[in-house]
């Protein structure tokens, strides 16, 4: 078969860039090669476990990709003949393309553990059947062992926390805190102190060394032999990007890292583009390399590559990072670097925080407390971070928060950003987070 | 009295200016003088009379004085001598200063109709006493008419809509939609029919002649002869600066626009600084006068002025106007230019336009549909508009929007810009209405 615009893969990166490519060329042939069955919302993937309650309500409808006019072919592609321009796939298709985007995405890692291998031990791979047999197997445990507290690790163990069947479940961070990743300590603790409410056993700072059983996990065996019951294990610890496929068609490759592109995201080969957890990332700060990786970042580097596909007029950022979830009634958001992360950057910093009712006056019904703590360079007074917590407005202040970071703005500036209030919709704009918690830096690093 | 600082009016800018000045300098006395005992949210108003329930819900609290070491006066300023920086009070005060913002706010326009003078025809002024009375009143009106159908107006009809006692509540607009200043009319129809369905009438396109009665209103009405029964009527179409202590006291004002200030929010007088809806303030885009008068922009006008008491750092931007409100159970925002708006000012626009849940996947419990509308100009693709509505994130949304807006963006920037995504707190990040909105936008003007 011959195609215009052949995309590789099917969730976050390729679809974004799909539709992209059908926004700008309505009249090319673009087909999206997907291995799954059915494409499933990648960051939804916890929730199947208990709120949404099944795999298909997991599930990004095919009809997106009729509405824009897209074919589908689900196989996988195994190879690429670069000079010819022709990929074939596993299904024994010969598919002769213009350009590509490849989106082939990330798995879930697996650590150098004793005991990974049995079949009751799981990670958050982003294949329907996988995840249905991890469903059922869940039915039949009484206790859970999750290993990783990032957003993953504490997603899963929330979710978890709301299955009555279970008797235990417990979650191992060999950092000092969950979530320390990506928020600071004074943050991680509510989240932790959250996820205990609910009835999970965090293990902080505490390593995982075996998962131990007869034929299959029975216990996970820690460090300081302390034994975890297990019915069932749970990885939650990142994932790597999947290079296979483009190092096997001669483009370069960093293994750990991902596939070589540059800032308009075209490969080592020029008519060859990539996006998403697949690709290499440099930090927006430092510009080293980074392993954020976000479904936010992917479809941002989708639509990078295809507006570039005939012709390179759109670049791509380096990637701030900016995460939301929610965990038990907390909502918690992040942006760019934690105190911690520069710390270890050698950054000098200075902070502000402030906290407001996010309706306003706070009487109103359904009123809710919501902190923001920001970032600056001292110095500088650069905004390079900012976290969020309480509320569920944390989403979208947060989002404001990203925003600021990459316009590369100064506490001065942001004490005067306009942001519009209403007593039902936000706090006060005189008691407004944002720009007073960057007054609060202002005055503190002036003060020196 | 003496006081290094004088702050005249304690409202939106007149605390925010506090806050800001003792930030800055922690040393030094400052002294905030206003008119009322006690000082009202001012968007709060409308909500005294239906979902908060009484004036006093509605109250900044003084704590946020106290916190911040600021001294209260109640009372008002009437003459100040420039030249040997004293104030005069109504209580017989003499207060010699150092530095002053003047941020003595805005009345609310009354209309040149016959019986506006009645004691049953109510404004929402920001005086609790006043509010208390209208309180009184309403418990005994049984027709109550709105006149205006802006943020305020509407916000009162909505509120009356759940007073069960009432037979009836109309709406009065002379434009040919409710909130067309703020919306374009697809949206505004959206806002007339969810309030329509509370039960209040709208009359739009519709001017009101007069108010009729024997010595109080009994009746409006209207040029074309309708008369509307109404015990009771609110008057929403504006507000006017209060200028005159400034123009009394020899400090450049326009009646109308407001106070004359400079970028750093300094009057003709260089050691007083003007803040809030009394100073004069120019569209962000054409330069021209504005008539925007928000609480969020009174706030940033107070931080930029009490920045510069001693030493001029921080320039105010022009006012974009960035908006929010609930009615019914639909959120709206505004920021910037409307397409009505921009056609006006001979602006030729490109539009793009995307929907989504505004949670991922849309089985989620609770999730809710959001559309974004951008707004461009033609040729350069700068944002200069953006309207939201659905669900309760459109608060922060437009925030977001307005954000973009001020940074000057274009449509290809927006396109790569990069948004936070969580299944619980946003839609997908394929489907996120800012960057699909820039996309369809840009795809448009590209055709031509």
């Amino acid at each position: 078969m011959k195609t215009d615009i052949l995309i590789v893969g099917g969730s976050a990166a390729g679809l974004a860039g799909a539709i992209t490519a059908r926004r700008f060329y309505p009249e090319l042939k673009i087909t999206v090669v997907r291995r799954e069955d059915k494409a499933l919302v990648p960051c939804g993937i916890p929730y199947i476990f208990g709120t949404l309650g099944s795999v298909d309500k997991n599930v990004i409808p095919d009809k997106v990709l009729e509405k824009n006019n897209l074919d589908l072919l689900v196989d996988q592609v195994i190879s690429i003949n670069k000079a010819a321009r022709i990929a074939r796939t596993a299904g024994g298709e010969s598919i002769k393309y213009e350009k590509m985007i490849l989106a082939t995405g990330s798995e879930p890692l697996a650590p150098p553990l004793e005991g990974v291998e049995f079949d009751n031990v799981f990670t958050a791979r982003k294949d329907p059947k996988y995840l249905q047999k991890l469903a059922e197997a869940l039915q039949k445990a009484r206790n859970v062992v999750v290993i990783g507290g990032g957003f993953i690790g504490l997603e899963f163990a929330d979710e978890l926390s709301k299955l009555d069947y279970l008797d235990s479940v417990s979650l191992v961070e060999m950092l000092p805190h969950c979530l320390l990743l990506a928020c600071d300590s004074e943050i991680c603790v509510k989240v932790e102190r959250e996820i205990e409410n609910a009835g999970v056993s965090i293990l902080s700072d505490r390593k995982a060394k075996a998962i131990l059983g007869e034929g299959k996990a029975e216990f996970v065996e820690m460090e300081n032999g302390q034994q975890l019951k297990a019915d069932l294990v749970l990885l939650g610890i990142g994932v790597r990007p999947n290079v296979k496929l483009a190092g096997d068609s001669g483009l370069q490759v960093d293994q750990k890292m991902g596939i070589h592109v540059d800032d308009y995201m075209r490969t080592s080969a020029p008519h060859i583009f990539a996006a998403g957890d697949c690709t290499r990332k440099r930090c927006f700060l430092t510009g080293k390399a980074s392993m954020v990786r976000l479904a936010s970042i992917a479809t941002m580097e989708g639509r990078v590559a295809a507006g570039n596909l005939f012709n390179c007029r759109r670049r791509a950022p380096c990637p701030i990072g900016v995460f939301g979830t929610v965990i038990g009634k907390l909502a918690v958001g992040s942006a760019g670097f934690t105190e911690r992360a520069a710390e270890r950057e050698g950054i000098e910093v200075v902070v502000g925080t402030a906290s407001a009712m996010d309706k306003h006056p706070g009487t109103l019904p359904g009123a809710e407390e919501l902190t923001v703590k920001l970032i600056f360079m001292k110095g500088s007074r650069e905004l390079i971070g900012g976290q969020v917590y309480g509320s569920d407005k944390a989403g979208y202040v947060v989002n404001c928060i990203g925003g600021l970071i990459q316009q590369r703005m100064r506490a001065d500036e942001i004490c005067v950003f306009q942001m519009g209030t209403h007593p039902k919709l936000t706090p006060s704009p005189i008691a407004h987070q944002i720009e007073n918690a960057a007054e609060m830096a202002l005055a503190k690093d002036m003060k020196r």
